[in-house]
């Protein structure tokens, strides 16, 4: 386990009661410090809290009741506060700002990397808002002001101000001089120095390993590789595609004109990626994430737009079947077939509809192999629908059904699967080039599309061949 | 963009074409190298290359034909071979190798990570892998062989075996000699130096920035920081968890007696990451990625079993449709209006069931709160049923339907809709509670029971009341 070395036995016990071996937090924990709070045992909470990392108590606080996480903050000293706020999820950060003098919040945002910081300020309601920025220092809201007038989910608002810079005449040793001379003013942490002309574009990056390595009277220019520049206003998620595909580990972030303002570092990316692969499978089923803590209300505004659109679309797919009521009335065992034929070709509408998503996503499907890709779909659309078909068309004769019946129920079959597997791959790729996310509506459309024609085909063939 | 530096103008007007504003691939390109390959063009062939990043070559890959893929294979040079065998897809990764000889690939895994190189060997074949295994000097092949022998999917897997290490008892400025004599023999790039006892087992960890700022008399000891150990065989999404939760950038990679055998750093987490989103997605749609290049035999197997088990689950749930064929053939309105009910269940259903497994995943929802979630969804699903209802119910008496039929149909739309969305949250809790994946199997079973409440609700209660 970790920080082994500077804990006594009393705080390892306590740290492995807390944490299970996944580093995930035990269900045990959270009742013992919900009791230590409702008891008032400040010293019992000091040793309880001071076996966790500041990660673990903003998870620690997402299983606490609101009234709970209220009366923790307390508990809490300044620049622990700092990195949980930092951690919280929004929603439940929203909540436990509102307990949060305004003074000691501006303590605590100094602390912060300016994204962090200006996260933080973005969660505020607008009178508190302007109180805490009026308690900061000059230079510490100005960065904050800054970081907030660039776009939500831009490269702008992922970057840190904070970055360190040198000029291409130094050498090794004179950056390395004059990072122990300016210690203090240095990011905590930093892995790539950029190298900057005089009107501070950045031109290559040293890694700090590389610095370390080589002897004091080499020139930066020459240990120095090249970089990869992030514009300001780039989009959250082209910034995560090129961290991922060229596996930086920080970038530098320049203005228009190409001056270098910020950087971004993979530990804000790899948060990017989690929100951007979850909000992808949300999107999918149709729905947003309201929050861990969300109240009944807020989750069914966050699901009831989808469901009165499928209401709508069902309801008109439905009218389908209103055509053939004379039909059904005839055979009656149309009612029992067709929804399996509606159900199959949903279901194969899907995988190609999820497959096509991800493929987008990660930029495996473009313009290069669109068509390639949609007509491989249809034939593995017809491939799975004539598989389908046999078997239960043969399960269906085998049952005593008429061959006719079978066929028809076959053919039906074989349409409502292709139409689904062209459905799931074009819908998708037409969406991302009208720019819209391909993951927000496809399966609506792709739904709609597999029920009307799974209706149609087999009622309509039926009415056409068996009556 | 980037390397600006050092290409002339020919040369960035080419990378221009190459890639997007978005840094991925343009279009126009991938015929460009299909033409030149075509022609047998070697010199335009080595500045269409010149202008790509490794993992762009990867990239374009990806988009070639197989043949034209193993005719560019010449055109690489060890170096950027061997990157670019460590960015490709899997299944195009094992195509390329069949045509890679086995003494040049022997060199190029020489220039690789050992985890990369061990992945690398891991997609040949057998005999092919001896080969390659005996061409490479006995050091590099004991490592590759020893990650090769952990399991696919844990921490020995992802780790490379190349790390920086220094005693306790050093200073800075020793450390620094020390890299500066023996920088051949370092990783080309770290973040961390591990501070470890005698044994070798590691106390802490020094990031580069820190020792690049503190002055060259300060013991290691003092400035070094807690780590976070990872054990050999910890699975990958857990290690990826860790990172994500405490923002690491590399972590040591211990054995069960808690020796230093490697490290994991956060670049490779983001792949995992991204892996794991993906796997998700594909896991609720039924679906297998069967890979950007796979024929069309291998998506129909990877997507038929899916298929075959929902014909089976459709068809049990028709059944109860079988039953209600009196009911139907007197009022054959309901074979209209049963669809619907099934399809407003089955979205409602697939929106809780994607919410649980994104919080399954993200551990927001544990054995903490798995009662309160379940409680709340059965809540949301009371109060989504009861507007769907009064929606429709109204609609359809506005129609001209009667008042009985409009209740019945309301009532079981709340029935179905209520299960729901306790099924959607229960299931995939259960599936993770008994050790499986909750995004696997959930969607079978949530709309198994969508349909099959539905259904039964519907006729049933249309039975027993307007029959």
């Amino acid at each position: 386990m970790a920080r082994e070395d500077d804990l006594d036995v009393a705080d390892q016990d306590l740290e492995d009661i807390a944490l299970g071996e996944d580093y995930a937090l035990n269900p045990e924990f959270v009742p013992m410090v919900a009791d230590a709070l409702e008891r008032g045992d400040a010293e019992r909470l000091r040793e309880l809290l001071g076996a966790l990392h500041p990660a673990d108590i903003a998870d620690l606080m997402g299983f606490l009741s609101p009234d709970d996480r209220e009366e923790l903050l307390p508990h809490l000293d300044q620049e622990v506060l700092a990195e949980v706020l930092s951690e919280l999820d929004t929603e439940i950060r929203e909540d436990i700002l509102e307990h949060v003098p305004s003074a000691m919040l501006a303590k605590a945002l100094g602390e912060m990397d300016s994204d962090d910081a200006a996260d933080v300020v973005d969660d505020l309601e607008e009178d508190k808002k302007a109180q805490v920025l009026a308690a900061m220092p000059e230079m510490e809201r100005a960065a904050i002001e800054t970081s907030l007038a660039y776009e939500d989910e831009t490269a702008g608002r992922l970057m840190q101000r904070e970055v360190v810079a040198a000029p291409q005449f130094w050498t090794v040793g004179q950056a390395i001089d004059h990072f122990r001379k300016e210690a203090d003013e240095l990011p905590e942490l930093f892995f790539d120095v950029y190298i900057v002309d005089p009107s501070y574009k950045p031109v290559g990056a040293a890694p700090v390993s590389l610095l370390l390595r080589s002897s004091r009277n080499t020139p930066l220019a020459q240990i120095m590789e090249p970089v990869t520049e992030i514009p300001v206003d780039m989009d959250q998620e082209e910034v995560a595609y090129i961290f991922d595909k060229y596996h930086l580990i920080s970038a530098p972030v320049v203005e228009p004109g190409g001056r270098l303002v910020g950087q971004i570092t993979v530990d804000d990316i790899v948060g990017v990626i989690q929100e951007e692969g979850e909000e992808d499978i949300l999107a999918l089923a149709g729905v947003s994430d309201a929050g861990r803590d969300a109240s009944v209300l807020e989750i069914v505004r966050s699901r009831i737009p989808w469901l009165l659109i499928n209401t709508v679309t069902a309801a008109v797919a439905a009218n389908v079947i209103g055509f053939f009521q004379g039909e059904i009335e005839k055979l009656v065992i149309l009612a029992v077939l067709f929804p399996i034929v509606a159900s199959l070709g949903g279901n194969a509408g899907t995988q190609t509809l999820a497959v096509a998503v991800r493929a987008l996503a990660s930029r495996e499907l473009s313009a290069v192999n669109a068509m390639r890709t949609v007509t491989r779909e249809m034939t593995v659309g017809l491939v799975n629908g004539a598989l389908l078909a046999l078997v239960t068309g043969l399960l269906l004769y085998a049952l005593g059904q008429g061959l006719g019946l079978a066929l028809v129920f076959g053919a039906a079959m074989i349409i409502n699967v292709c139409v689904a597997s062209l459905a799931g791959a074009l819908i998708p790729i037409l969406l991302e080039r009208m720019g819209r996310d391909p993951a927000v509506s496809s399966s609506i459309f792709v739904t709609f599309v597999t029920d009307f024609t799974g209706f149609f085909a087999f009622l309509g063939l039926s009415a056409l061949i068996l009556l």
